[in-house]
């Protein structure tokens, strides 16, 4: 069938997709996402069908094409094109494989991922491969072959020292900025950790968002591992680099109905440690009501599940579970956790002691697990409590942050929102109660993590004692707006409980 | 947030998209499918976040609007408009709760159905509803409140006859036009009838298709109702009326992995039914290897769901299965089809006779079930014959097509496509078997449904003797190229075995 080719002005990004006019479609017996075989003369490629339901966009006998198509067939406006119908990708019956339950083997993951990462797939399809991932689970090997098919389909940072250290923790909790310490104290003892992070996905700031304020955080895998090499370590956002791209496309669809699928978090976790070539990695599960997991149970279900999943990819791990009942450290918001992180770097008396000591101890657990030498063993932790007081840290930490390039490290010469709103015991007694989720709405509403000085910097813990009128916690934004947001939400939802 | 909108010049035909830069979701914290609340003045509405992954379409601080967010509004390129995060809809965490394997109340199902009817879900979501319901299936329960929320959120014929009867094919046998005979001899007999039909899906020609060639099947409900008031019966297009629209979106998410998910079957074809206020059903579900029912085990199943479904719902019911093991009737296209059901009706030598034996039985089971008068009582084959053979059953057929708007009642001017092939025999002996699949995949491949005239001309079925060289069938086109494609999957896949 011959087609003239409308320009619709638009780029996926991703998937090659065409358009036609939904009568052109019913007479030529096509369907939605159907594959669609466009030629030009000797070229081609294939194209996933879209339909206007409208008759507005295209008139009979146009086929609509997004940028993608128009430049790998090098054509444009008017002209003329055959279609013709095209078969689905073999990914396809995989993935209804699993969705009726079936396992799959490491071949048949590797040819979804492939499919995948290739923009073969829809968002439909790539969603009912997580539906039946979730409704079904993946064993344990299943989990495996998804890790690895998501490591060998993205970028890789090739290191050859050995060991090399990884960390991840499971977040949920506010604040909880432990890895910009650990990094520094660890590479300060003598290990490599090529540490790559996340930005916010839900919560007011990503290690990534924060450790940007203090430094470049966006490099090229060349410059990280010149970074890595010459240092020993880096603290820079994952999402600069193309690792294990599949991740990113699954989470896009898991986020609508906000799928929690633990073979697919084992997997999205491990395959970034493997991207990095890590070989020992400490997972960091906090455990409480406000944290991502609510309970002991389940901690040690997936601790389990870690352990399996890391010894068949042959890799160390350290699975440690933690008290995420609360935030940790004070501020929450970019600027306000980098202020923090300097702060106990440079052992400032502002020094939030709870991060302090959360960092000292993953740092601890990973020497004493693996020690590089008879003084890390058993004693890790005041080991690393002697890199970090005595300075080592710091420095350690200002050689990295100048190799990926400096911005500001001068805690007292970090930016803060302008505005700043004193929330006030509205009586006397104990802090019984910090609400996670509360406290990191807020602090997105005041505009965490757009506006980096937005947030909130916590006066009070639980289980401190609180005077009436006494300030518990300060909001921080950059415009009146977010402010009056911010306090809209602490209307709503409170944050302390007091009594 | 104000943004400045770009007229996107799209038309999603339904959910309303607005589409932000990539950058800009990044800074805002908001994801791909959030729900974004619009407003322009006093005016506000709310739709679903895309995010464009190219710059190319989008700058900073423009925000696409497609044309029905535009008209909602009543605003256009360059104006601004605020942005804020809106909650998602209820039916999300329902849709969830049906993925975790939890079952879902009438009330939950309606608001889901509501939901999909309003455009306020994407397809991702429907999907994720789709692969909860077909991995964890539906109960009997559950079915009976979804066939409802979809009766009722649509259009419906209200009609004040009893008994109102319909039936329903499931499909998969070419040719196997049974309806275009059913109709008119129970008509005659009686019976009211408001036949609605859909056109092909994935076949040469849905009844619909057929029907178009002798009349107007695109009638709005008014019409049908008049029509169906003043002769008895109708026999249109469905698809031209709103009835149970949740369920052509639910088969569109439902297309890509080819999903069958029993309980959306059950529901979607008793819809359909209890729209046009059916009050006796009759179902016929084909059994045979090239069926869309392959084995009687599964057919027994299936009529044991749709008794319980129907009683739930205070319908009728008469399961029938039935041969599918090889086309039914001698067309296989819509022309072709056709000049089968005229010849039936009007008592030609060239009528089929598989096809009359079956339109009888059929009839014949409704008048049996669900009497009128004694004459029908446990006799009522024969009085479909007598119906059929004395052209009562043509005389109402006309009375109906007339009603509808008349095309061509004459077999012999009937056009069918000007290029013809005949395949024949390469051997003597017996056919053996036909396979449903190639037969219906050559008759597409040469041009059916879109091509009425396009299709298949079978001189043989199974069991038939044949002679070497003798023809076996004729393949129909209307155009070379058409022909050619058709010869082509000929000599892939084959059609006939004759030993």
């Amino acid at each position: 069938m011959k087609f003239k080719v409308k320009d619709m002005d638009i780029a996926t990004g991703g998937i090659q997709v065409c358009v036609l006019n939904w009568q052109d479609a019913q007479a030529l017996d096509l369907h939605l996402m159907d594959r669609i075989k466009i030629s030009k003369g000797k070229k081609s490629t294939i194209a996933v069908l879209d339909i206007a339901e409208s008759n507005k966009p295209l008139s009979l006998g146009q086929v609509g094409l997004m940028e993608e198509v128009l430049k790998r067939l090098n054509i444009r406006q008017g002209d003329q094109v055959s279609l013709s119908l095209a078969e689905k990708p073999k990914s396809i019956s995989l993935i209804k494989k699993k969705l009726n339950g079936k396992k799959l083997d490491p071949d048949e993951l590797r040819i979804i991922v492939d499919d995948i990462v290739d923009n073969k797939l829809t968002q439909i399809e790539i969603t009912y491969f997580v539906a039946g991932s979730y409704t079904h689970g993946l064993s344990i090997d299943e989990t495996v072959a998804l890790t690895k098919a998501m490591i060998n389909t993205g970028q890789k940072l090739e290191l050859k020292e050995h060991p090399i250290v990884d960390k991840h923790c499971i977040g949920g909790v506010p604040g909880n900025r432990t890895t910009l310490l650990v990094v520094p104290i660890l590479v300060a003892a003598g290990y490599t950790v090529p540490k790559t992070s996340s930005r916010s996905i839900t919560s007011p700031a990503g290690t990534a968002d924060t450790m940007e304020v203090i430094a470049d955080v966006i490099l090229p895998i060349s410059k990280i591992k010149k970074v890595v090499t010459k240092t020993g370590g880096c603290m820079v956002w994952g999402g600069a680099v193309n690792l294990a791209p599949a991740d990113d496309k699954i989470i896009n669809v898991e986020h609508p109905l906000s799928i929690d699928a633990e073979g697919q978090l084992l997997a999205s976790i491990l395959a970034k440690k493997g991207s990095v070539s890590a070989t020992h990695v400490l997972i960091d599960i906090p455990v409480g009501r406000g944290a991502k997991v609510k309970t002991l149970k389940k901690a040690v279900h997936l601790e389990k599940a870690f352990r399996k999943v890391a010894k068949k990819l042959g890799m160390k791990i350290k699975v440690v579970i933690t008290d995420g009942s609360q935030p940790i450290g004070n501020g929450i918001g970019p600027a306000l956790e980098a202020r923090d992180v300097l702060w106990v770097l440079r052992n400032d008396p502002h020094a939030p002691q709870d991060l302090k000591n959360k960092a000292l101890l993953m740092a601890g657990h990973i020497m004493n697990s693996w020690p590089l030498n008879k003084e890390h063993k058993k004693r890790g932790f005041y080991k690393a409590k002697e890199i970090l007081e005595s300075g080592q840290a710091y420095e350690k930490f200002l050689e990295i942050v100048s190799a990926q390039g400096k911005k500001q490290t001068d805690p007292e010469n970090i930016k803060l929102g302008k505005l700043t709103y004193d929330v006030k015991a509205k009586t006397r007694g104990k802090v019984r109660y910090i609400d996670n989720l509360s406290i990191a709405r807020i602090a997105k509403a005041a505009g965490a993590p757009s506006d980096k000085g937005a947030g909130i910097y916590l006066y009070k813990h639980v289980s401190d004692k609180v005077k009436k009128g006494e300030t518990l916690f300060t909001i921080y934004a950059e415009n009146k707006q977010r402010m009056k947001y911010a306090k809209e939400l602490l209307n709503i939802y409170g944050a302390y409980v007091v009594s």
